[in-house]
């Protein structure tokens, strides 16, 4: 059976409740999550083996996050320890006219301080099948970029496949590179990509071309660029996602193999009770569908983009469905009925 | 003073708050439910003296159930006392495009260990003008149904009005008998039903016809079968309900009186608070509306759809609301001021 | 730098969460808020010195109320501390087509029993540039409206701009007077009126005319004839509210400056988390505006309205927004992006 | 069967949790609770019948403290309707050495605004066996004195037992006139009083004479000057409590006949989850002591006594006991053992 | 490396919070347990492979219960799936003289209806060192009692070490068994018992003997008796427990090899914040003292007491206590100080 | 009026509630101290102007910090803004034999990253007339014990009175200096310290010496040592802290003034609410008695045991009470009764 290994970060999530602004705040919801982390459990729920490799401190608070890595089924044998603090980020959820809003405190985590070398990726990798990373691991430190080229090379000659999120985050890269200096290098080795096409230009070091996702025989062109610089590039997907507002967002997706262009309808999510992570929902879902229907990439994308409707009514950051009722959603069941 | 009483089981509802999921939840809202009771629970905030027979255990849970009932007004005097345990279900609060969850716990409850022949119902409704059951308790065990059968038998005898709700549950009828077994024995004893069309034939052993309820002249010869086959049968209602999302339902509702079709407007109702006791609500408010309003069948529908709306914005299984509230909302104030 | 002086009640706020109807709430969220508060701690967001005038009663809850006004950044030091109660607000908070339901519990406040003379206005004044309050002041009691006149007579003769938000509830004005007895005298001291023209006439003893928002060239004449009556009156603005349901409001306004009519597109908010005080949102936001933007009315009209729009996402009397989220909505981020 | 009538204010009580100071309370619980009212529930939980008779205002707050009142099984078919608002209590709950905190908002709620005459009395008592009233009432307002003069002469003439708990709050007596003008000629018609003798001398108007309750023998000749003065007296009991931190009680009591005395071993109570309404659930257990042991006055008080050191370890006002766990405790299981 | 297999059944546990009765509350705290598991959570805590084998229903609740035994490390492949419910209790917590309640409604779980011969003892004891079972599991079903005894003859024959906890749970015993029937042929496997000395007289069928523990020099004889009748036995050990209320335990210990007998010194706990699964924590303890110290029996038992005492300051039925923290106690540092 | 001036570092405090583990958590409570700001919460609510100092993020959790200063009335307007981060630390309370446990991750905070220089103490210190530090400052960055010592020096040369805490803590202290090179220079500038002995003697660079604080004849001759060291010393005080568990603590205290020595009696502290903070709260009242007592030591100390007392009965860092419940406390009213 395959196996999905993820590298990245994990970290506390501190969120407000019920729309609460930071200052109006007693308690703070503790979870845990990281959009890596976040595409291991998604497809643990799915029934694919997955394994999670980070760096945790050695305390209490890395303690909890290592709990529930194991609450939710995804592997953490391979796990380092170092470090002095588990990243954390605070989220206020907005509504309506109001968007959420992240601070970030993850500088100097256990992850961010990873050592080149700390991990053994010949034997982490020696039995799985697949390889996923995202651009977040290479914006957090230069040796977390480091680490995520040593992870690339050895899973590129175990000849795993390779998935990669773009995942651009402004807030971070402030160690001194940009994106254009270190994603080049860490992107030819990808065989799936998911992102954007203008953050895959940027990240590459070209000009954004603002692509328009409606006039569908436009992008071929465009993705094709970026195959042409990814040599082992055979799937590229974007999510597409159309803001109304905080609580009303409208999701579609598109897939290229390098031949064909698919499309999923884009679908209204409202409410959203919570929309981070729903783009690793649907790095999940694109996963599992690449995994299991390997020649059904429309149905794959489908269930990508149901995937990620389905991630926004969710709490947390993970995806906590199931094949099941993705695939009801899929199937044309999204009205929502009560079960009974 | 018209007294109603109507007789099921009610259980420990616990529910997950803020639409987590099972798996999510560290505490289950605790609160208690039943079709008939939850019809009980409107009459009785409509001013509608109302009474509730059960069959309750003899433990500190089933003494939970009985203040609620009190507190809610809900005579309980002639409740009676055995068997193990309260039922119980498990509800998951969907939103969107993630439908809610019911899991039920109630084998082996009290009522559905009820003997036949425990209630003395000429005893129970000497001094009652309506009773009320509904095709829930004729679903959870064979000594309910016959049960059942005795209190409309008895019903009849008295010329006490009876309405019954076909409130078909397919996780139900667990013990061997099909509804159409059990049900057209039962329904015959009808004065009012409340269900849509193709629940009552398939209850009632025939095909289903997938009725057009736009099309209201297609109507009245689909609703004559069923008069046809109840003999007692007055008025038989239906509420109509679209379900656009878990948190966006659209409402209305039909009435025919053998006469006449009497049809209510589609009322949005987004967010939905619970929808969970929303076709009780409308019952209660049907038999509001007939048993205050008998030269009135329009109003009284409108009375039903209005409460019904009313009900969704209501956490919990029944619709706390008052006539006023329910007559403003009929008169056109669905806007949602505040009122101040 | 300007200083805003606001003069009302703050009350003690007990809601229900999660849209519980009152018998229903084992706890009540308590907090603080009024309109004349509520608009202060608008104008301290935005980093405008504001300081409020009440009376507080001097027990542990006057000092709950007090603590919160040091919170905010609301001057409190000219409070004065008399009477034996704080006011108390009971909301609850509707959803859909049930609207929110205020109880107050008001009468007989340490505000209400205000007594004429109590508060040294020339000392209080003296270094402000703008006096606001509102028509809920003169509504709670005569000793509360007697001492609205002493503030309005100091303000004017020290040249200070003075606002009043007409805010009619029909709720209060118990005390044996009605609004056109006593707000003629109040209202002509005003340079800056907030209130729909209905509501202005029918303070001034006028019919109601039910003016037609949609028809602008039909607005200046009935504006007019205020400005005839408040021979101070400089500015008068309406919030254009239309409640599709208690969680779908649609928020415009109008201003007019005796020469020309400024109008602000109207804008959906839904879902609402909490509007009540987002008509003091709007009319901390106008203030906001006329004081930073004197010769731009129609972007301190935007302001307003992006300002009350965003109201309605936070929970709680106030508007716990910053100048640069109102700026951001006003200039086309309605979206709810997540900023990460 | 015996049916015990008590009168007087039922209060919201706002509460913080968890010890939590005023100042740190985002949320208060919600519950009800009033001397009279508690003692009540004690009896409708002895499986006493019981009713409540008090006014209530005619808004949803009122309606929540009926809803209370039914909840635990007190009759509420004669409470009268009428004034503004139910009054208010808020609790600081202390712990260690820092004691609870008690903030009264109770003026002119609807029972201290009751007008003398509005309750019929002789319809109300006419089929009880036992009237019980405390020295509150009298102490809220001059109209509640007088209206509680009527209940007692209409209970004496009517030959009812009539039971008072002194119940002196030095917060309370605020209209004007001191206990020792208004007492006299209401404790004339007790059969029963509960109260310590101090409080008893000073509401009668005598000097303190700070007895000593470890001197058995001085107490008769105390005692029976207040035999002397209340011609109706046939027992007195005194509560003994002994507070050796807010989180630590000792509590016994003594009971006196006129010609025994009795006495109840002084029990440790700790921690105290909420000890008031502790003395009502003394009076509570006192009166069902007596009600169903006549003859036995030694466990009628030991009754009182267990009841209400069991009241400490229960939230809320009143003491939600059964007899067989007093009596459990009465009889030497006071170790807190699980029964499973 | 030593794995411990424990059987028996893992309930969803639904408490109250903050000492409320069950009539007070709005919420349960959901979390799961029962004594065989706790015993494996124990271990899990302390570095022990330990894995649970029980029978669990294929529903939400089930595999709520599933993520559970895998957030706190125990192994869960072998467990098997059947049967229609998770069985529940209720927890009442108790507070100084009113002890905590439990009400049991698990008749018919899926546990209780296992089947004989379901589990495949070899497969799933084949890599085992001890096996662990209590008398909860005979208690509930005739079939469990079946399979229990099918794992104790397969571990006997493979060789494994077998502990018993008697665990005497007088609300079971309901399916027409009585102990003496049942443990007799049970316990003669048993390599370690934990239970108190009538405890064991009784399941065997004996007259009880009220044993004095602290006359220890009577204990061995009495000790003796249960080695002449359990062949396999090789130690026995009891918890002493002396309660002085529901919130204030002193406990020690007892254990005798046959030889010796070992004493720990009674410490007082107080306060308890759960008590519920400390004897399975005592059991935990002893279980990693006899794996770990097998010379050192007298800090084996000293690591079983201390154990048990840290447990009482834990919520839910489980010992989240590590090795060190255990150890600390034994050492002496009892003190609770704050470790910064 | 006297004003005393704090300098330190605030940290948001993330607490588990109700006795829970880490990893049981699902919230945190937040909130926000640290040793010298909670002595300024501490001076603010006796009256005493105070103003703290310190270093924020200049981001939205920075913010609440600012707003939980000008809650309780504690100046803020010299604060500095700068760095990345507000520090935090994990908070889980424990009971009885379980101690609390605090994780710290406050490295790289923004204080911890001030740079020398960045205060300008003159303009800081020029209206103060205490300044209040403790050793945690320069446990936590170099930087920041140089900004302390640059404060030291200006309040020395201003003439304004210096008090210190010696609060070590050892897991501090990880830049690379020990106690020993960095304190002996900041304490000479100290007029008051408050720490024990043998901390002082360790900071100090000397062997600790166990000294026994029953033995008072033994005491004036070691504190002599200290005021030998540090020139400017006048008075030194010692809280005595017994730890009976972790829900129970013995407190007394010492006071030496180079020519008498104070003693307090010990109180029982229990149960213990929350006891971080507790020594800060010693602080606070000491400053306060000092201040306001300066010819009666013994009142201050005792002021200082007293509010030490009392804090342990408040949840969070600070210590919320009045002078008026300090001084019933110490003119012997701690038996915690309620006040109504």
């Amino acid at each position: 059976m395959s196996k999905v290994v993820t590298f990245g970060e994990i970290m506390l999530r501190l969120s407000t409740e019920r729309h609460l602004r930071f200052s109006q705040a007693k308690f703070f919801a503790a979870s845990y999550g990281g959009g890596e982390f976040n595409v291991a459990v998604s497809l643990a729920n799915y029934g694919v083996p997955s394994e999670f490799i980070t760096r945790l401190p050695n305390n209490e608070i890395g303690a909890c996050a290592l709990k529930e890595m194991r609450k939710f089924n995804v592997e953490s044998k391979n796990i380092i320890y170092g470090g002095n603090r588990l990243g954390i980020y605070f989220l206020e959820t907005g509504a309506g006219t109001r968007g959420s809003n992240v601070v970030y405190d993850r500088s100097n985590s256990s992850m961010a301080t990873i050592k080149k070398g700390e991990i053994d990726w010949q034997s982490v990798l020696k039995d799985a099948t697949w390889f996923h990373w995202s651009g977040i691991t290479p914006a957090i430190s230069e040796s977390a970029a480091e680490e995520c080229l040593q992870a690339l090379k050895v899973a590129h000659e175990l000849g795993i496949t390779i998935s990669s999120d773009l995942n651009y985050r402004s807030k971070l890269w402030q160690y001194g590179k940009s994106p254009s200096e270190v994603m080049p290098e860490l992107l030819k080795y990808s065989n799936i990509i998911l992102g954007d096409i203008d953050t895959a230009f940027f990240m590459l070091g070209h000009d954004k071309v603002n692509p328009n996702y409606q006039d569908q025989n436009s992008l071929p062109a465009l993705y094709t660029k970026l195959f042409n610089e990814c040599p082992n590039l055979k799937t590229i997907a974007t999510t597409l996602r159309y803001s109304v507002s905080a609580s009303h967002q409208r999701i579609g997706g598109v897939l290229y193999d390098g031949q064909n262009l698919y499309t999923a309808d884009v679908k209204d999510v409202t409410p959203v009770v919570d929309r981070v992570g729903s783009g690793d929902a649907f790095m999940g879902g694109l996963i599992y569908g690449l995994l299991n229907l390997p020649n059904d990439k429309q149905r794959a994308l489908n269930f990508a983009v149901a995937a990620c409707c389905l991630k926004h009514t969710i709490s947390g950051d993970y995806n906590l469905v199931s094949v099941k009722e993705v695939e009801n959603m899929i199937d044309g069941d999204a009205t929502g009925k009560v079960s009974r």
